[in-house]
């Protein structure tokens, strides 16, 4: 059975190989034996394999991967909400979501309604959770108010413009080169300008002047300031990764005479705070929608897992028009 | 009668001259007429100068100068609670403090008790006020606990060791150069650090890693990254000051894996926020603090107004032990 190993921290592409590991045993009572279908590799998951990520990378050699949709192959005799040949999700906190297959406990998967794009599926908790919850961080825009975000053509990004517009959230879409307005504005996008110094200026002019009190942050150095420059007093920067490698910046007249605050989104804490029932009603909201394909997020290439150097290597490249996955040519 | 007069923003030495304006005249009903006493030169009036502080400069020329202590010469005939000879704050949100004279609106002003230290007045409201309200920000170090602040030796950071320790906080005191902790240590200092990149670890092994919820930081640049990373989980870093000249500076995986916040503090807001009952508490606190010598800061130099390009040349040298005020000599 074909697994991922990162041994050591370092460049995604140099650190990992590719191993024959042994099969998982039979799913016990409250288990579920579950093959990988696809995966998609997120910033997050290049992050941890450099050793960059918020949450520490744990003790190696590991698998990593995130996140993916898996097929049940067969189930314990206590399991009763899920069945073999459902799709379900993996979502794994401390990674492991690429190996070929893994034994689960059952009460973290659920059974996705047949029919579906299996590429939208390995795609449709982490990135969607993610915009969705963001948009309701203090101070959330209301009905017909603005919010700013940069790296808006991540899936992230993609994603918060379609749950924006759906939401009746103006959005100001911030990119780092040219030739994007158009697919943002076919997802919804009210807004999209290219970032550089006279950003606070544009987008002033643009919005006739609109108070713009959140500000999501992909990007950190002084693309944060940018942003944060954007900002009405009062407002909030919540950032939510590092694309640039950087420390975040911020202009401290923006923090000291425009009472700006600089915060952070991490979708495990957002999760762990809205409990049991506010995640079930997340996923209520986003299943349907990417079902019926409302929700989505472009896809670049798919590799398989035994090709996984060259998938890191192609997610790690800047200039690319969607994510990279890996997908299971036998599903 | 001589004041201090800025024409344009720059280099503060370079950019401000001495004139003679005309004297002001007899005060209204509510008013009164103030000679300056002395009046120190905070990073916030270089800041100003500069074109670099919180709020904007304003229209030019000005006379620059945010706080100080002046005599009363004479009042309005509906003034009661001040007569001619009382010592009173002069505290202007906007500048003005650096000239020999003025007419004032009279409800700003109160007599300060006979017989303190006029220096120490000139430096008792700004500095101890913006101290003593940090100290309170949310999430505000209880008795016992640690505050963490740089830019320790700094005017407002002398204050907030006295008031914190008058109040059974611990402070962690991070100074850019060897040989300040003894004079701290004086002043009621628990630790002193000098910064570098090593400090978190350092703070861990000093305190026995303790959880400092509140840092404070004056200087922006990357010290406020080493200053975050001092932080327990969920601890806020405040700041308040960019001694530095640069941008803010965080790690993304402190506010997205720690959870931790970034905020500014300015005094007007803060005042403002209290309102008039908290204000009337806040100089009930502070001022027999002053009186009695138990809150102070040190004196680096006086100059008269008329030698205001010295003084202001002094006041922007980074090596100083204490403050420079402007001092009339006459009284």
């Amino acid at each position: 059975m074909k697994r991922v190993i990162m041994d050591r921290c370092g460049a995604p592409a140099e650190v990992i190989r590719i191993e024959d590991g042994p099969e998982p045993g039979d799913p016990g009572p409250h288990e579920a034996l579950v093959e990988l279908v696809a995966s998609p590799i997120h910033p997050a998951d290049l992050l941890t394999i450099m050793g960059m990520y918020a949450s520490e990378t744990g003790p190696l050699p590991k698998v990593p991967g995130k996140e993916g949709v898996g097929k049940v192959l067969s189930v314990g005799h206590l399991v009763k909400h899920i069945k073999p040949g459902d799709l379900t999700p993996v979502l794994l906190t401390n990674d492991g979501v690429w190996q070929e297959r893994q034994v689960l406990p059952a009460e973290d998967l659920l059974a996705l309604p047949p029919g579906g794009d299996v590429l939208q599926y390995a795609m449709a908790f982490a990135n969607p959770a993610t915009a969705l919850l963001m948009l309701r961080e203090v101070p959330a825009p209301a009905l017909g108010e603005w919010v700013i975000q940069n790296a808006a053509n991540s899936s992230v990004g993609q994603y918060l413009i379609q749950l924006a517009k759906r939401n009746g959230i103006r959005t100001i879409n911030v990119v780092r080169r040219e030739g994007l307005a158009g697919a943002l504005h076919n997802l919804g996008a009210d807004v999209v300008l290219v970032d550089g110094p006279d950003l606070p200026r544009r987008v002033a002019r643009v919005t006739g002047g609109a108070k713009v009190k959140l500000a999501i942050d992909a990007i950190s150095g002084d693309a944060s300031a940018r942003l944060a420059a954007c900002l009405a007093p009062g407002g909030a920067l919540l950032n939510y990764g590092m694309m640039s490698g950087k420390n975040l910046q911020v202009s401290p007249a923006h923090l000291i005479g425009g009472g700006i605050v600089v915060k952070g989104f991490w979708l495990p804490p957002a999760m762990a705070k809205i409990g049991a029932d506010g995640r079930a009603k997340v996923f209520g909201e986003l299943i349907p929608l990417v079902v019926t394909g409302t929700l989505k997020a472009q896809v670049e290439a798919t590799y398989p897992l035994d090709r996984a150097k060259e998938a890191l290597a192609h997610a790690s490249r800047s200039e690319r028009k969607g994510k990279v996955l890996f997908k299971n040519a036998q599903i």
